[in-house]
């Protein structure tokens, strides 16, 4: 496993790479579910990279860039183990030299949920992802189904701007008791990663609901934000959303594949998730 | 000569070029400028690909998309005695399917000169050109130094987005009397074509007029404007600049390499053309 720092390396020892390369960018401090993600792209590819690179410009000024958890040690020998082939990690200088200034925008599926959440977020990940793809040039890049947004920018951006690559969406990884994973889990204490599980919770809820016949979408939210509401660690809903998969545009009436989203944060941490209505 | 249509096509075909390869994007109508490039293209290629796109995203709701001239016979005649090998010709439909939103913008240097008189210009132009080489994936991609903020935008995109291919500017090419080729030059008049030379004796006094040790950039904007101003068919003066030939920042007082470069309405026709003191 080589560990390269600098993009004019990645790109010249891209070139001797074994085709395809399946590719995982990452944040870092790495869990289940980003090995998940190796696992695949070793499975399907001849060499794999990962990047680490914790993006300042997808973070807005309010939000937990400095005390995003770090650990390249721990990252590293995880991925030695999962046989990674090259871990790309740049620094925020070399990604965004001075005078740095231009943004990829992709519009209408990144204004709701997690767009209009977090102003610029969007931006920052289409923008960085972008780059990073012309770096690596993967044939393939993995991302987890966690970050359901994510995934259809980046595939909307894909299509859109006719790059060369597939995007392969992974299952979400969870906790035995049904809390997907996320480096941001380590924010919660102890009775708040109890309460955590809550989200899942709300998202069978809403599976349950609809396959027992329930269509109406406000009535699924509700019964969502009721049982949220009841969890006293549950300080603040930022949404709950049940959307066209596609157009994230939000639905009166369930019509499958409808992504059932929720955002909330649970004491200070904030958390993500989602399941797939299909 | 392979005239190509679609963009799955191109992509397909492409593979099997010859390397390196070399691509020009124009807008059609082809004249010796774009011809120009093209042989610039086949000196320094193994493959050509000229790509033909009157792009309606960097045309204003007030400009000339509708009446830009488009002669494809013509075009592919002069394409076919330039040696080229394939003619990527897409639709509009073809680029900008339905619900079609991923866009690039370039911060700052296209704030300025075209940027400001025309909004949204250069977003249109850095989205298809990054569509086209994403589309392409050329070695090398040639542009004419007549557009001189276009080749500072594409410059500027590529780096920031750290794209795989070397952007090669060629010189303005000209008519006998000096008026800089441009498909839009066929909307003058008899009487405007004459009174059209105007642009390049005002780049010429500044020129000459610097050679001669005048540094002050607004004196020898006004020298510019005096000898504009007393063409009686020059309607309006949208910009006459003296910037940093890569920031495009106004200068006070002329450093090389410095853009002179400057957009006048002859009659209705809006041309533009430049010069670098270096």
């Amino acid at each position: 496993m080589k560990v390269v720092e600098t993009i004019a390396e990645m790109k010249q020892i891209r070139r001797k790479l074994a085709e395809p390369v399946g590719f995982v960018p990452t944040m870092g401090y790495l869990h289940e579910g980003h090995l998940s993600l190796v696992r695949r792209a070793r499975a399907e590819n001849s060499s794999v990279v990962v990047s680490i690179f914790v993006n300042p410009t997808q973070f807005g000024p309010q939000e937990d860039f400095n005390s995003y958890p770090r650990d390249i040690p721990r990252d590293l020998a995880m991925l030695e183990t999962a046989k990674t082939d090259i871990v790309f990690i740049p620094t925020a200088e070399e990604m965004y030299p001075p005078r740095f200034g231009s943004w990829i925008d992709v519009e209408k599926v990144t204004e709701r949920l997690e767009g209009a959440a977090r102003p610029g977020h969007f931006r920052g990940v289409a923008t960085v992802v972008a780059k990073l793809f012309n770096i690596v040039e993967p044939t393939r890049a993995y991302f987890g189904q966690k970050d359901a947004q994510q995934v259809v920018v980046i595939k909307k951006m894909v299509a859109d701007l006719n790059m060369n690559l597939q995007i392969v969406t992974c299952p979400t990884v969870r906790e035995p008791d049904g809390l997907a994973m996320s480096s941001r889990n380590t924010y919660l204490k102890p009775d708040e990663r109890q309460a955590a599980v809550v989200l899942y919770q709300a998202l069978k809820l809403a599976q349950q609901l609809w396959s027992q016949g329930e269509k109406d979408a406000n009535r699924l939210r509700q019964a969502m934000r009721d049982l949220i509401q009841k969890q006293p660690l549950a300080e603040k809903i930022d949404y709950i959303s049940i959307a066209d998969a596609e157009t994230l545009e939000e639905l009166d009436k369930v019509k499958p594949p409808a992504l059932v989203s929720l955002a909330v944060k649970i004491g200070k941490p904030r958390l993500i998730d989602n399941i797939v209505l299909e």
